[in-house]
Parts: C-alpha cells; structure tokens; sequence
C-alpha cells in the first residue's frame, strides 16, 4: 500500500531545498531554506487534503479528519538540517507520514481517529539550543517565551526568524491529553542495524544526552617570547579537555559516547597563544547514573586542568535530556508488525536524540528505524537504501491504521 | 638628546590607527587600517625630510643624506599588528628611528654615512605567512614575486592588497652591500628584562622558528549514534596534537616553546564529529638540532595518531627559519653604550622573529631590547615604561652615531 517511488520522489524533491554543491542537504533551522523546505511540505500537505496549523514556535501540524473527533494518532519529524546533512535525518519521518496520508487517500480509506503528520522546529539544535526545540514547547516541557529568546550560533533570536521567514503562528500546542499516540520513522544514523543485518529497528527508547558549552578564558601572548610555566594557555586546556572526552568513553565503556564538536580559539593566529577558547562537551549514555558519572569527572577534570594553567572556566549547559524509554506496548508491536512483514527486526536503544523522546512524556510514543548505510548520518553521505525506506513506511502504516482503528 | 615625551606622543598617535575599541591596536597587514598608519609614518618621514621610497613588496625606505654617499646606517622595525596587538612591537622601532633623526635634526648634525629609517612590510605572519615578508624580500631571500602571490587568512593575495592601499612601489630592494649595518630597536615581549631588572637587552641572536600547519581530514558523523570505534575524528586528533606539542617543550626543556595558536573545526557543530581541522603548531628553539629534534617527534606524533583514528593529514611548512646570531662587534656595543648611559644591560636571546634577523643576512645587524611589563606581547595590554623606550632610544641614538660616525 505504500508508494516507495513516490516517498523516495518527495524525499529528492524535498532534497533541493538548501542542496549543497557536492551533494547534502544544509538546511539550518529557520534560514531561507529552511522557510523554502517548510512552504513545500505544507504545500504537500494541503494537497493531500490535511487541515495545517502552526503554532508559535513554528511547528506544523497537517490533520487528515476521523470518523470521530478526539486526540490524532500523530506521525511526525523534524526538516532541519546540521550544516552538512543528508536528505533522510529527520525528513523521512515527515515524508513517511504525507505517504500513509496519500496511501489511505488512494485507498479510500477514513480511519476511526483523525491522523496528524507534524514537522517540529530544530530538532536538530545545530543553530539554537537545545535540540527538540519544537517539541519541548509542544509537549509543554519549555516555555514558548523561553525558547523564542533563545540566542543562535550567529546572534539572532529564533522570535526574530521565526518572523522572518513567515512561521510564528497562533495554532495549538500539544500537551497530555492532546495526541492518541506519536510514531516516528527515522533513520537509524549509526552502523548497528546495517552491521548485524536487519530492516526494521524497534526503538526501546533514546539515551540520556548532556550538551556543555565551556568558555575559557586565559592571556593571549608571544607564542615565541612566553616560557612555558608562564602561560595561560586556553587552547591548550580545550585540548586537554577534548583529549580527556575520549578517554572517559573509553574508560565507561558500554554506550558511552563523548564528542567535542565545536571549539572555537581566539584570536586563532599562529604566534599567539589564544587567550579564549569556546567550545562544547556532548555527553551520552543509556543509562543516567552513568551519564551523571560521565559529567561529574569531567566537570572536575575541566577545574583541575584549567586551575592548573590559570585559566577561568565558564560552563553553560545547552541541553540535558534523561535516557527515554519507549511505550512497552507500541515497541512490541514495531517488533510484531516487522515480523508479520517478514522484515528482520532488532530492538534497539536511539543514540540520537528524536522529537519522539519529547512526545512520550504526553502520550505513548515509539519509533521505527531502518538502516542507515555504513552508519554515516550528519553527513553529505548519509543514506539509506530506498527498499528499507519503504519498508519502513509500511511497518509505519500498519501501526498507525491499528493505533486509529 | 633623545626626547622621550616626542617619542611617547609620535607612538600614541600612530596606535590611534587600528586603536581598538578595549585598548590596543589591530593593524593587520595590509589592511585599511595598515595604509593609515603607513601614511601617518610616510608624513613624519618627509617632515623630518627624508627622502622616501617604497619598494614593491611595500617596506617603505626614508633617507637622511650624509656627507658621503654609500650604503646608509639603517633603523627600522615593522608597523604591522597581530588582530589583538599593542603600541609598541614594531612600532617602537620604527618611531625611534624618527625620534633618532629630529634628535640630530634638532642639533643640526650631519654623519658622515647616510641614515635610513625602514618600516618592512608583514613582519608579524598573523594575515600573510611567511613572518618578516618585507624585509625576506628586502633582503633577497625570498621572490618578490612569490611573496606577491602569497594568500592570506581571508583568500586575498599580497598582490591585490597592496595595488589596494597603494602601496605597490618601484623603489630599491636592499640585498648584500646596499646597507652599511641595521638596527632594531624592539620590546622584549617576553618577562625576562623586567623580572631580572635591566633597562637594556643586548640581543645576541634569534632563535629558531618552524610554523607548521596541518590539515586534518576525518569523517563528519553523528555525536550520538557513532560508537567510539568507529570515528574518524580530526578534532580528537588535533587535540592530541596540541597536548603534545606542550609535552615536546615540557620533554625538550630549556629555550624550547611550542604553541597550537589556531585551529578551525569544520562542521563546527555541537553533535557532529568533526571532518576536518585546519591548525598551526610553532615551535622554537635557540638550537637548530634541538629544534629539528622537535619537528622530527612531532610530524611521527601526528602521523601515528592520525594514522590511528583513520585520518588523513597534509601538511604544509608556514615559515622556517634557523637561529639567528647577531653580530658580534654590534652586540658588545649595545652592552658598552648602555653601560656608558649608566643602564643596567644583559645579554639574551630574542624568543621572537624580527626582521633583523634578516637583515643580519646582509648586513651586521644587532638589536636593543627595552623590558615589557608582565612580559605581555601580541596582547592588547602590551606596555613599556616612558622611561624605558627613551632610554632604548638613547642606545640606538649612541650607537648609529658611532656607526655613521
Ligand atoms: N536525530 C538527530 O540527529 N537529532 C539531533 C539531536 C542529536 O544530536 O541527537
Ligand atoms: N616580533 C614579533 O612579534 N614578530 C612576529 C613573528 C614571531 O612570531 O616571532
């Protein structure tokens, strides 16, 4: 009942959209092509008959009618993108919804609860922080005054571009009470599913996820005058800390993961030793007590190391989310669906974080993984067989034409 | 018959060019700001009547006639800044050298040889690499043409930038014969001077300099969902690096420095795992084995540690230069003349690059170092006691004397 080619079509299409010359997708949270992406998904939406509202923080939300009136069974995702991202991160799970909504419309068919296809803004947290921006304040978890304030990586406000490009509407928030169920199809953007051979991943929940911003701050001097023992050296701490990030993966082991993405000297010139460093920790794990762990040492890690330079340390954290389990109930059947599919299915944790993880604390929520290829996600390379797409939409169909009867 | 309060004033007004709105000066080279104190400095030079010429890389050459033609006694310096610079690098020896001609204009005294005061241009390396540009042309050691076709940090050329200020000139270059000797007065830029209490530096040499810049390039990927085994990270790598370019000076000891000033992340971004890194490593020695000693350790670091996180490095030489020792004869008359002056006065090594270095090729060169507070250089915060630049320019005074006779 799903149309593969025609998912894959509206995938490529919606691709154009901030495309990058050598391939990728760059399409920052509420830039011009973001906007771009934004009119032609609701332009699809209108056209398969869905009812869209947006609501302040610029989610859009498409409603295809019920037999009765009541909370939607609600698919949905994100369309930012990171600065080098590929086409399927976020975008399919949007994708996937406006194909259920066009294979019922094909077959005629009027579910018993109205359905909802939603895209949520930056959920990827690449431009604003945190992350799931759109659906923290959907699902009641952050202030709207809050998070139109919040300041991006270039200095504006995302009330500013939210006016900019057009999406600061008056529509409903979400809330408990408000949404039946949320299914998320994404790509699983890391190697397990393809590594072990499976289609369908059945999403057990999202790991906990701690974002830091470090600001230190020490003397820029002659990098060829400045005897060692007399420098305060705010790069050569950041390295330190980036160093000792890996280290404490190794050292927790398991699910523990530990990036340091952003790092940014000043005045970055080659015969200065910088005298300001800002840079960011992103922390991961399944488990809390164990993220907890990981913050804790390196939160001391980053005192000793700067206290031991003279270097000041200034810490912000940008994003704090507890490991998420999924609905038991919704999981077990994205694990039943597959198999009745004849697709191969595993269950497995998220390590990214997913808009999903937001929604399930005011309904039962899930997610369906299909595989990325060779992991690679927050890429120009990310990509995903369009046999495993399809696939997807299909385990994604059966469970939403079972959650709206 | 220096006077020091014309020698303070001329300083102040120059740093108003490029004054930063905190404090200190950002004159990068070739930069509007750069024509500006070019253009102040000229003036100066003509009223004190000099005869000025520019060269076509834009070192800039004012001549005091003598009472015999030949190769002039020369003064000089750069004017050029880092982004986060002071008053006094560079510009101290430039105005001194103008402080040295009103001071025999003032007393209507005639040498015998010609005098000259030089500004070379690029000294500082932070926009355009190599370091010292000006005066390696000048001096014949690196083509005009070469150095013309440089790019700088911002992706425009040396050519262009010059034709832009108008300051791409047709005078003489300098080379071997063309300078009877050269002296630069300078700050020290380093703690040695005031933290052992001298007035007077009597620079014996320069020590050796090796800017290296690496260009890591990994695999961009998602923070969350990549296991640790499988990144190809190039921030993780260049954070190595930068750890242990400070365990190099540590293990090296001595004179040896060794600094990571720059480095740019790509994507930049809190949950992508870097794809590439573009950073710089300077490291000096006074001793050209022990220096090749640290370049040899470094390069195998950055190849094993690359080679272990699966990423490619280039890598491309920034400058190079071997210590310099200054001329004998030149320094036992610093030392001599700041005793005469009743100045306290020590022998050191210069931890910076200046363009006598250069000259020192060509001509006997020497330099005269006066203290900097806190040792602060390339730092907005860089100060000279009024005292200390006058009497620095009463060395200077003395000893061209001598040297013009
Ligand atoms: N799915 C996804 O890439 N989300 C962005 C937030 C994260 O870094 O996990
Ligand atoms: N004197 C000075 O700061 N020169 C710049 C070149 C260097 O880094 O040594």
């Amino acid at each position: 009942r799903i149309d593969g080619e025609r998912l894959s079509r509206r995938l490529a299409e919606l691709a154009r959209h901030g495309a990058l010359p050598g391939g990728g997708v760059c399409r920052l949270a509420l830039t011009d092509e973001d906007k771009a992406g934004r009119d032609q998904v609701v332009r699809w939406m209108r056209e398969l008959g869905l009812t869209v509202t947006v609501d302040g923080i610029g989610n859009a939300v498409g409603i295809r009618k019920g037999q009765e009136d009541g909370p939607p069974v609600m698919v949905g995702s994100h369309i930012d993108t990171v600065r080098t991202g590929g086409p399927y991160d976020g975008n399919l799970g949007v994708m996937a919804g406006l194909e259920v909504v066009a294979a019922l419309n094909d077959a005629k068919v009027v579910t018993r609860r109205p359905l909802a296809v939603a895209f949520f803004t930056n959920e990827e947290g690449s431009r604003f922080q945190p992350d799931m921006m759109g659906s923290l304040v959907y699902a009641g978890a952050l202030p709207l005054e809050r998070a139109l304030a919040t300041v991006g990586i270039d200095g504006t406000t995302v009330r500013e571009n939210l006016a900019r490009i057009g999406y600061a509407g008056d529509g409903p928030l979400g809330g408990p009470g408000k949404v039946h169920a949320y299914v998320e199809l994404h790509v699983e953007q890391g190697p397990v599913l393809e590594e072990e051979g499976f289609t369908i991943g059945a999403v057990e929940g999202v790991q906990g996820i701690s974002w830091t911003e470090l600001t230190l701050t020490g003397q820029s001097n002659h990098a060829g005058t400045t005897p060692m023992r007399l420098r305060h050296d705010a790069g050569y701490v950041a390295a330190e800390i980036a160093v000792f990030a890996r280290r404490l993966a190794r050292e927790l082991g398991g699910h523990q993961v530990a990036t340091v993405g952003a790092l940014t000297l000043f005045p970055n010139l080659v015969n200065v030793v910088a005298n300001r460093v800002v840079m960011t920790v992103d922390l991961r794990n399944t488990d809390e007590a164990r993220l907890q762990e990981a913050e804790r040492r390196l939160f001391a890690f980053v005192e000793e190391t700067a206290a031991a330079e003279g270097v000041k340390v200034a810490r912000r954290s940008l994003a704090r989310f507890k490991p998420v389990a999924f609905a038991p109930a919704l999981v077990a059947r994205v694990e039943a669906i597959a198999k009745e599919l004849r697709l191969s299915v595993k269950r497995l944790p998220s390590g990214a974080g997913h808009d999903a993880q937001i929604l399930a604390a005011v309904c039962p929520a899930c997610m369906i993984f299909v595989p990325s290829v060779k992991g690679v996600s927050h890429n120009v390379e990310e990509f995903t067989k369009p046999a495993d797409l399809a696939a997807g939409a299909e385990v994604l169909l059966r469970l939403v034409l079972e959650l709206a009867r």
